[in-house]
């Protein structure tokens, strides 16, 4: 048991990054040694290969992990409590803001006077990024494609539409894919592919054709990162693979887009260029 | 003078994040004391703090500084050679594929089937993320906003117009400003609204306007970080803050935002909930 020390509290967001300890940082590891508790909140996302013991063996302090109830109501009024009088470390996996939790948090800490580091790590984004070359410049509005939930008449429409409204300016489309670490559920490329097409199937407004390109990236930037490249319909006979999973359907493609695609993965230019001309053709028609 | 081992070779692509040491990761510094040559890039970005010498120190390497011109035409050509029989490490601020240059390396490296190692480390996209609190799904196209040039006719008008198409979206969006770090040139908020006024002045597409309210930031989640919230025409005036500096015009505004930037920089929440309505108003309209 910490004592308590009036005016020492500081609340630490801190970002493990995508893979294993590789992307823990320097700055991080020094804060967590010198925490009086450290908190893991793993229902947002996933890190594989991380290890909590291998963390808690370099910081030499223990990690508590933290449910989605944790970080929601009184449980979380009790750590920010907490914050007031210690140094109390909340980890997640990526980068903190990309989850709108941990904004929330760090808002209510704010509003709270809680004094705050963050330590930033790469996200999701920053790996798509580095694992497709596609220039940040050229992706539209990124968006989540989460589970329909049919009894409830629940459809992801926003997302169709986001799809849309990229492709029609010829803007990659980041779709990051659904996933309920508590129940173990990943929605996986196949099943996305599939989704994809049942939404045009619903609302019908021409967005999503069984030839589209797509881009499926697991793990990426992992030493198990795989990627695909082929149609939409394709993509649905996919195995599974290991998640987390990401979806890019690519708008106009740069010449230099095509070449990372082309050197990296193999695939011919030609189905590359034929695609982004396609993307282009519809431009220039609307 | 290493002697050459056949098929040794690698390329180790390393991000070193925003500031000083902080977002180095544990993986990187692995990777670096193992390697045998080390070269950091230091013309696309800054990184305030940032001392050579002291990750020197760490990696227990020498770590030499590249210009633009080394990372162009035969000086790569020399430096992709090197890492077909040793282990060379390309060292860049922030995420290093934020910047096209490197995905052009990564490229360059897969065509020659050199053996890649990716270290990803947070960008100033990550950054903005975790200083503003605003949602990543409510961002639209990002830009660059770059100094005109007059003599050649050249205005940024792209940027002006994804400013315009994000806006009448209601999406947030960043603006990453100019930096050419070898020749000292860093384009400051001030410079950037004054900017923006000027290109409403040439192009009159009725994009910006001098109330808009705008998000200045600089040195995003470093010690010394600066936010300034208020009106273009106000950002005009403000004093130079250390660089690098982005700047973003929020779109429609969530709650759970407002209150983020209320509590963080005390910015009364009228003057948010306001410039949202309005930006509302304008959705409904067109």
């Amino acid at each position: 048991m910490i004592s308590p020390r009036q005016g020492l509290g500081l609340l630490i967001i801190g970002g493990i990054g995508l893979w294993g300890l590789r992307d823990v940082s320097v700055g991080l590891i020094e804060a967590l040694r010198s925490s009086d508790y450290i908190f893991l909140e793993e229902y947002t996302s996933i890190t594989p290969s991380f290890s909590k013991t291998e963390l808690e063996k370099v910081v030499g302090r223990r990690i508590d992990l933290l449910k989605r109830v944790d970080l929601e109501g009184s449980h979380l009024r009790e750590i920010l409590e907490l914050a007031k009088e210690h140094r109390v470390a909340i980890l997640t996996h990526g980068n903190p803001f990309v989850a709108t939790t941990h904004a929330y948090i760090v808002s209510e800490a704010y509003r709270l006077g809680i004094p705050l580091e963050i330590y930033p790590a790469p996200s999701v984004i920053d790996a798509i990024l580095c694992s497709t070359g596609l220039h940040v410049y050229k992706f539209g509005r990124i968006a989540t494609l989460v589970y329909p939930d049919e009894r409830a008449g629940f459809f992801p429409y926003t997302t169709y539409r986001v799809l849309g409204d990229n492709l029609s300016r010829g803007l990659h489309t980041l779709l990051l894919l659904d996933l309920r670490v508590e129940e173990g559920v990943f929605m996986s490329i196949p099943e996305a592919a599939s989704l994809l097409l049942r939404l045009e199937d619903k609302f019908r407004e021409n967005i999503v054709e069984p030839t589209m390109l797509v881009i499926g990236v697991s793990r990426a930037l992992s030493p198990e990162e795989d990627i695909f490249i082929g149609t939409l319909e394709e993509a649905t006979t996919l195995e599974k693979t290991s998640p987390p999973h990401s979806l890019v359907i690519p708008g106009v493609l740069h010449d230099t887009e095509i070449d990372f695609l082309h050197y990296k993965t193999g695939v011919r230019k030609e189905v590359l260029i034929s695609w982004s001309d396609y993307v282009k053709r519809k431009l220039r028609s609307t």
